[in-house]
């Protein structure tokens, strides 16, 4: 039986039909000019409507969406999305009346990771951890075979760890010192910015910079982009060393636009994870790229849609 | 149906005979002055004939053996148990050849967050992080009403993440700077004795010497106990903080000698706990202290014997 899954990223929504197995029938893309929820409710509707049109079928299953949110319980409430700008809104309401069809709203992270468990570089594995380094800095754990959602669905916000105490750089969520202020895709280009406005030494132009630019920068030598990638590093790996000494995961899962492209951060990241972590914890310990890239989120959207969950 | 518990510490072996609700119908202890595995599994049938003699009966279900040790798999095998010396020890198969029955043995800290879920502080919640703070720092992730196990059921050994990156104190793990060279009652012992040793300025003898009576001497303003403990809170708050951030628990349980009996270090490292965890995770946690104290991991290893497992 298909389901539709369905990834709100930032600037697009993609909508494909789903096999049981994960593989995707057609797909569907809608640029997203306008964030407001009524603006991405529409281009949902239309995103699907493509796919259901090039799959010449309505999914008979079920209806998964993965955003890139806070959401409060298992009703699509977000509580809070940074990249849309939303603050309490009834996404899965507002989305189920559109399609006319019940919708579960999940986390996008938790939607990827999923993805990747059933049907990418995870599958098969029951204790898995997946660190998405893209514009922002998230994770999700998979215990027994199944996503660890915590009280409220929020486990798994790695991106908000402290890691800097004292005049830590601020965060999009509102606090300071986060990793996620530190090794985020935005963030990375936020503090290059910031570098040369305070006139440190550099060779780096602001026009085009990506984090894969930055990455060639720092390891041609550039004094300000090496500082900053260096730093990332730095914390990712420390904060992944330490989720692998806590959760003693078999097979550790490295994906986002960030990890995904700049493959001498991964590399790093993971060597320098794997000498802090617990010796006995990360003892027999795989890491992987994802490999599923942007599909992950709808297909793991589609495929969770399919299970009970909270 | 009654269930057999043992809990093996660091001086004591305890049994306990443990009705299916976790109420403990006899006990008994024996002391252990030699910590060989043959003289520890002589102690576990003494501690048992004991308290089955005192309940008049051999408990017709499963037998759980808890022990302070890193345990690799399902078998009871040992890899490494630093408080009683052993590395590489057939624990289960010793004891269970002793007993002339099945045993399951787990970890001790797991074992008392299970007791604490089942029947102590915990009851009736579904996600719940445990840390405690005894001579050394472990923790125990309930999520969905089960324990995360990880791949070889080492998950939440939280005493291990790195603190301090460079030039951090030495572990009893082999590596430096993990939580537990700081933040574990030896090890708060063990920096009063060096702090003396350089000559900080101090009035605190090491003559009887408890993290009870480091506490009061901090509080009173002795500089070098202050110190010492100003630093196991931070460590403590921050790690604590993060894990609320990253599994978003509905109940935070505090236990262990440490922590159970150094109030103002417990009631500050929850305060800075909740201050550092991300905004969303940490709304609406509870944080408790244990409520079964040394009881907890006879309780626990009782039931989780009676449970399935992996």
């Amino acid at each position: 039986m298909t389901a539709l899954g369905i990834d709100v990223g930032g600037t697009f929504v993609r909508a494909g039909v789903v096999e049981a197995d994960g593989r995707i029938v057609a797909s569907g893309r809608v640029a997203l000019d306008d964030r407001s929820p009524e603006a991405v409710v529409e281009a949902i509707a239309a995103a699907a409507h493509r796919a259901e049109e090039r799959a010449g079928a309505t999914p008979a299953g079920a209806c998964g969406i993965g955003v890139a949110a806070q959401l409060d319980g298992g009703g699509g409430q977000v509580s809070v999305a940074p990249n849309l700008g939303w603050r309490e809104v009834p996404f899965g309401a507002l989305v189920s009346r559109r399609l006319g069809r019940a919708v579960r709203v999940v986390n996008d992270l938790k939607a990827a990771a999923w993805g990747e468990l059933r049907a990418g570089a995870a599958r098969g594995d029951r204790e898995v951890y997946v660190l998405f380094v893209g514009s922002g800095v998230g994770s999700a754990i998979i215990s027994g075979g199944q996503l660890v959602w915590g009280a409220r669905g929020l486990a798994g916000e790695i991106g908000h760890i402290k890691v800097v105490e004292s005049d830590g750089r601020p965060c999009g969520c509102g606090k300071r010192g986060c990793l996620e202020a530190y090794a985020g895709g935005h963030s990375l280009i936020a503090q290059m910015r910031e570098a040369l406005a305070a006139g440190q030494a550099s060779e780096t132009s602001l026009a085009g910079l990506t984090p894969v630019v930055l990455e060639q920068a720092a390891i041609a030598g550039d004094p300000a982009a090496r500082e900053i990638y260096e730093r990332a590093i730095g914390h990712l790996g420390l904060a992944l060393g330490n989720q692998i000494t806590v959760l003693n995961p078999a097979h550790v899962i490295l994906g986002g636009g960030v990890l995904s492209h700049c493959s001498q951060m991964r590399e790093r990241v993971a060597d320098r994870a794997l000498r802090l972590a617990a010796e006995v914890s990360r003892r027999g310990v795989k890491i992987s790229q994802a490999a599923l890239g942007d599909d992950s989120g709808l297909i793991g959207a589609a495929l969770l849609a399919s299970e009970a969950g909270p």
